[in-house]
């Protein structure tokens, strides 16, 4: 009999060029099978780019599925067999413009652990040197300094009547999640 | 002509219980056309269970997509036209056992743009009564309750080499936003 929580048959429905979409059949608590249906993603890195004066560069981030911009560190997803830290000094330079001579990994976490087998890795930047972005058709994304105050309080969201206009309610719980590495790190 | 991030055309390829998969024609920044392919969720309640005493309840969750257990405070997936409230009290019941006669909102956020549409809401849970789990079949969660700081150590993950032994390395996502939210709560 299968244990409680291994797989039993898994089956990929569809194949795309960002992830894979799969059905698989599980043992449950009790050892009956139960579905199970998720994205299959090799994971992520996101870049805490902070600047030598204490600032920190983020992003102004189109994003199509919730009809409005976040605001966000960069972000970008991994290919099977890709090195984390390789695609967080891609996606730092592509996104903002910055290249880093300095790198520290923060920590990983599960971004979506209901439905997205995804680990998002954690990197600080520094040591920024300003560049020209390199975007993809696929993204509209603006670039801004700001102090570490200020990008939590974007990055966590406005609540309503807060007196801001024009931005985002809705915060990004990646680059938040981000933000709480760096918080342990600075700690320490 | 389309207006950059406008839809074009949508098609659910999967739907279950749980979330639709679908896949969009969409503009892109110039203007022309790209596919998306995304996980359409109503959204989901995630509660923070904050006792009397200053502890929180939190939960040791067995995750069958990530092949470990993590430590994560209740959530739960919201069906198109559930109130997120509602669902943030039957969660928190049914996966802690704990009801709660003092509930604040204390925001939003997207737990994974990319690739998912879900709104996570964040609830406070105060004024706390202890009762019984009633879980899934689907489900294992054991109930611990520590002060916020070991939560919050807990819920980051632990880094390799801290000592710990047989605890995650994998921190949850959206645990550690619906955090950041208490702290933003719990300085005003």
């Amino acid at each position: 009999m299968t244990r409680p929580f291994e797989r039993i048959s898994s089956r990929v429905l569809v194949d795309n060029p960002w992830h894979r979409y799969c059905h698989d059949r599980y043992a449950r608590r009790d050892g009956s099978p139960g579905d199970y249906y998720y994205v299959d993603m090799a994971g992520s890195s996101v870049v805490v780019p902070l600047l030598d004066n204490g600032e920190v560069v983020i992003l102004e981030v189109e994003r199509y599925l919730l009809g409005t911009k976040l605001w966000e560190f960069p972000i970008g997803g991994l290919e099977p067999g890709d090195d984390p830290l390789d695609v967080a000094q891609k996606e730092l330079a592509e996104e903002s413009g910055y290249r880093a001579n300095r790198w520290d990994a923060l920590g990983v976490f599960a971004p979506y652990k209901g439905v997205s087998n995804e680990h998002c890795h954690v990197f600080l930047a520094r040591e920024l040197i300003r560049g020209e972005q390199a975007l993809e058709l696929s993204e509209s994304i603006d670039v801004h300094v700001v102090s570490l105050d200020e990008a939590r309080r974007r990055i966590l969201g406005n609540t309503v009547g807060d007196g801001t206009v024009g931005r985002s309610l809705l915060g990004d719980g990646q680059s938040i999640a981000a933000f709480a590495y760096l918080d342990r790190f600075l700690a320490r």
